[in-house]
C-alpha cells in the first residue's frame, strides 16, 4: 500500500490542477474491493499530433472516474481522454461497464449499418453484447459482422478482403461504421478495412487487450501484414472514438494481460517516473484485473503515447522512444519464431536488456536496474531472453533493424533519473556486446 | 477557325487578369504548326478543396506555354496548374516534350529510391524514357519498376499486391517515392499503393491517356475495384505532382484519344461554356494531337474539376455534375459488357441522351441538342447506345444508381443557357421514358 507522501505527482511536462497530493491517483490495497477517488480534476494538455498528412492536435484530458458510493445510484461515468485533432477529434472512453451504457457507443455511430469486424474467440464472448449496445432503443440501426480467424498470422491481405466480401454483400454505402471488437490485430484490420472501404468510413475501436488500449488505440496507425514483414500495408486513420470496458479483460488469458503491462510499465521508464512509481505499488491491483487501477493505468498510457506521438509525428527521435526493449525484443520474436512469446514477453526481456546495457554504460543506478526488475517480476514478465538465444541471433536481427544508421545502431537507453531516457548511437560497442553476452550462453 | 470576337472569354467565376481577348486563348489552324501565344497571365483563382479527412484548398493558376520562337532557343516552359492543398500542395505540368526535361521531375523525387510502376503496353514505349528522366545527372538515385498486366480487369487486389511485393523486396523505406506511368488503372492502383505501402509514401503521377490527364490526375481518388463493384476499395491520396507530357499521347490509339475528350466535353457543357466553345473551334487539333492545343485542353479540364470538387467535397449536389453522361453511361458499360464500349464513349452516347431529356423538357434550346451532336461528331464519339441496347437494359441498371433516392432517380441535365446544369430528381418522368424509347427500339 503506498504511503500519500510519495503517491503520483505528476511529470514537469503537464499542467494540472493539483488536489491535495493523496486524491491524484487511486491508492489501492492488494484487495481491490475498497472504493476511492481519482484526481477530481485534471487541466487539459494541449498537445501537438502530426500525422503524415496533417498537422493536428491531440488534447489529452481527464474526467474523474466516480467513487463506488455514486456508481450505485447509476451508471459510472467513464474517465475521457479526449484526442483533439481538429475536425477528426474523438474521445477515448475507459471504464468499467462501459459496454452497459449504450449511448456511448451509439453518439458515434453515423448513419443506420453498422458492421462489426472481431474474431472467433471474441465473438463468443462479447458480439451479443456489442450488437445490443449497437440496437438497444434505436431500431433504426441494423448491424452485420463478420467474424475473421484469430491470430497474427490472419493479419493479412487475404483475410482482410473478407471485411470488404462483406460490406459490400451487405450492401453498405459511404454512411456506414465499421466496428472493431478484439484486440490489436482487429484494431489494426478493421481500422485499414475502415480507412479503405468506398475511401474511408466511420470507425469505432472497441480494444479488448491490455495491449490494444494502451497502445493501438492511440496514434492512428492501422494496417496488415505482408509475408517479408510487419505492418508493411496500412494508412494513418482516426476513429470516431474508442470505447475501453476494462471488464472486456476479465475473460483474457493471464500472459496476455501481463504482455500488454510491459508497455505500460515502458511508458513510466521512458518518460513518466511517478507513473512507474504508481505502478510499482499497484501493480498487484493491475494483475488482479482492479477496474479502476486498470482504468488509471490506461488512461495514463494513453496520454503518454498521445504526447510522444505529438512531439514528433516522424519519428525522427523522440517517437522512437516508445521502442524502449523493442529492438532487443524484435530480436528474440524473430530468433525465437514469432508467437511462442508474445510481443510484450519479448519487449520485457528487452527492456531488461536495456537497462542493464545503460548501467554497464554507467548512465543509471543500479536501483533502476532492480526497479525494472522488480515490476517485471510482479507482473510476472520474463526478466531475460529465452536460453536459445545465441549472441549471434541477437546481432543478425540487429544489424537490420530499421534504426541502423550509417552502420551504428541506434538503440534507447536509459539515462539519468528514473523517467529519462535517450536514443542514440553514441555509446561504447562493449558493454552492448557485455550485455549480449550476460543475457546468452554463447 | 475561330473569329477573334468569340475566342476564349473566362466564365465569370474565375478572376482573371484580363489581355486582349485574342491572347486568351491558342486560336489553331486545321494545320497545327503555325505558332501561337497561350494566356499571359491568370491570376490564381483560389478554391477550397475538402477531402474526407482535411479541409484543403485548391489554387489553380496557370503560366504561359512559350511560343515556339522561344522554345527553339531551349526547353518549352511548362504550363502549370498549381494545386494548393495545404502542405500537400502540388502542381500539374502540362506540355509537350515534358519528359525531356528531368528537371521537372527530379525536383518531386524524394529520397534516393523510385519504384516505377508501369504496364505491359506502355513500358516498351516509355519506361527507358522516364527511367533516363529519373537518373541523369542524378547518380544517387535508383530505379526499380513493376509491369502489370494491362486491362481494367487487372485493377484489383491480387495485382496490388504486386506492387507491394516488389517496394518489399527492394527493400524500398519510407523515403521511397512511388511512380505512376501510365492511364487512369495505373495511375489509381499506383496512388493507392503508394497510400498504403508504409502508411504512405511519396507519388508522383505521368498519366498517359487523355483521361487520366483530364480526370483521374485532380481530385486526389486513388483505388482498386472489387470483383462486385468499381473502385469500392481505395484512399484519397495526393501526388508530390503529375507531370503531363501532351507528347505521350502520339502512341494513344485514337479510340482512347476520343474516349478522354468525351470527359472534356463534359466539363463545357456543365459548367463552361466559353471552354465549348473553344472546343468547337479547336476539335480538330484536338483530334490531330496538336501538344498546345491538347496542353490547353488539359489545362482547363484540370481547372474545372478541381473548382468543382472544391466546392462540394461531399458529392452532395455540384461534384454530382461531373458525372453528366454517366447515368445513361454505366448502364450503357453495364448492359453492353465492360470493355465493349470505351467508358469515354458510353459517356457520350449517354451525353447525348441527357441533352435530348433536357430538350424534351423545354429546359434547353434545339441548338444546343444540335451543337452537341456535332462536337461528339467531331470527336468520332458515339451520339447514341449501341443499337443492343433496350429500354428494360437502361432502366434496370439506372434503378439501382448510387443517385437513387427514395425511389427517385436523381440525374444531371442541361437547363437554361449553354454550360448550365442541374442536377435533380424533378423531372416529368415522361422525359426519361420517351428520351429511352427515341433511342432504343423496344
Ligand atoms: N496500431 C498500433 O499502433 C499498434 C501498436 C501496438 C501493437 N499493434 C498490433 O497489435 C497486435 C497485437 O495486439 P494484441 O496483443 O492485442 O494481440 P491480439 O489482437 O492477437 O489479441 C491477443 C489474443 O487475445 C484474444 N483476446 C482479445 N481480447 C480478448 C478478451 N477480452 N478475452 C479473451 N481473449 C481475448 C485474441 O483473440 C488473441 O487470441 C499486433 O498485430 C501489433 O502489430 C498495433
Ligand atoms: N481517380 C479518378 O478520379 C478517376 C477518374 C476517372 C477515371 N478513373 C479510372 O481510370 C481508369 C480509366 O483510365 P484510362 O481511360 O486511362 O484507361 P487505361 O489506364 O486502361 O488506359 C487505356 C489503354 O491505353 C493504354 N495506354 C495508356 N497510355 C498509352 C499511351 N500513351 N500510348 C499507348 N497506349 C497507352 C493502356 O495500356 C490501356 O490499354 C478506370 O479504371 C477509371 O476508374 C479514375
Ligand atoms: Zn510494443
Ligand atoms: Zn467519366
Amino acid at each position: 500500500m503506498a504511503s500519500t507522501a510519495n503517491a503520483l505527482s505528476l511529470p514537469v511536462t503537464r499542467k494540472i490542477a493539483v488536489g491535495s497530493s493523496d486524491r491524484l491517483a487511486p491508492r489501492l490495497p492488494s484487495s481491490s474491493s475498497v472504493s476511492f477517488r481519482l484526481p477530481v480534476e485534471l487541466k487539459q494538455v494541449r498537445l501537438n499530433v502530426t500525422s503524415r498528412a496533417t498537422r493536428v492536435r491531440i488534447c489529452a484530458s481527464a474526467t474523474p472516474v466516480m467513487d463506488k458510493a455514486a456508481s450505485e445510484a447509476g451508471p459510472r461515468a467513464p474517465t475521457i481522454v479526449d484526442v483533439d485533432l481538429g475536425d477528426r477529434s474523438y474521445p477515448i472512453y475507459i471504464g468499467s461497464g462501459l459496454l452497459d451504457q449504450p449511448e456511448l457507443l451509439q453518439r458515434h455511430v453515423h448513419g443506420k449499418r453498422v458492421l462489426i469486424v472481431t474474431n472467433e474467440t471474441i465473438a463468443p464472448l462479447y458480439l451479443d453484447k456489442v450488437t445490443h449496445a449497437l440496437t438497444v432503443g434505436n431500431p433504426n440501426v441494423s448491424v452485420d459482422h463478420v467474424i475473421l480467424p484469430d491470430g497474427e498470422k490472419y493479419k493479412n491481405m487475404d483475410v482482410l478482403m473478407k471485411v470488404f466480401d462483406k460490406a459490400i454483400e451487405s450492401r453498405l454505402d459511404r454512411r456506414c461504421t465499421f466496428v472493431a471488437l478484439g484486440g490489436g490485430v482487429i484494431g489494426d484490420m478493421c481500422g485499414y478495412a475502415a480507412a479503405s472501404f468506398l475511401r474511408g468510413v466511420n470507425f469505432i475501436q472497441i480494444p479488448t487487450t491490455v495491449m490494444s488500449q494502451v497502445d493501438s488505440s492511440v496514434g492512428g496507425k492501422t494496417g496488415i501484414n505482408h509475408r517479408l514483414g510487419k505492418n508493411l500495408i496500412g494508412a494513418f486513420y482516426q476513429p470516431q472514438c474508442v470505447l475501453i470496458d476494462t471488464d472486456t479483460l476479465n475473460t483474457l488469458p493471464d500472459r496476455e494481460l501481463a504482455s500488454g503491462l510491459a508497455e505500460v510499465i515502458k511508458y513510466g521508464l521512458i518518460r513518466d517516473a511517478d507513473f512507474f512509481e504508481w505502478q510499482e505499488k499497484n501493480m498487484q491491483a493491475l494483475m488482479s484485473r482492479d477496474p479502476a487501477a486498470l482504468a488509471y493505468a490506461i488512461k495514463r498510457s494513453c496520454e503518454n503515447k498521445a504526447e510522444v506521438v505529438s512531439l514528433d509525428e516522424k519519428e525522427s527521435g523522440l517517437r522512437a522512444t516508445l521502442n524502449l526493449g523493442h529492438t532487443f525484443g524484435h530480436a528474440i520474436e524473430t530468433g525465437f519464431g514469432y508467437g511462442v512469446w508474445l510481443h510484450g514477453e519479448a519487449v520485457a526481456a528487452g527492456i531488461v536488456m536495456a537497462v542493464d546495457m545503460s548501467y554497464r554504460l554507467g548512465w543509471i543506478d543500479e536501483s533502476i536496474v532492480a526497479r525494472v526488475q522488480n515490476i517485471l517480476k510482479q507482473a510476472k514478465l520474463p526478466t531475460a531472453p529465452p536460453e536459445t538465444m545465441t549472441v549471434e541471433m541477437f546481432k543478425s536481427v540487429m544489424a537490420v533493424d530499421k534504426k541502423v544508421a550509417d552502420g551504428l545502431l541506434r538503440l534507447i537507453l536509459l539515462k539519468g533519473h528514473l523517467g529519462n531516457c535517450v536514443f542514440t548511437g553514441d555509446y561504447d560497442r562493449k558493454a552492448l556486446d557485455e550485455t549480449l553476452h550476460s543475457f546468452c550462453k554463447s
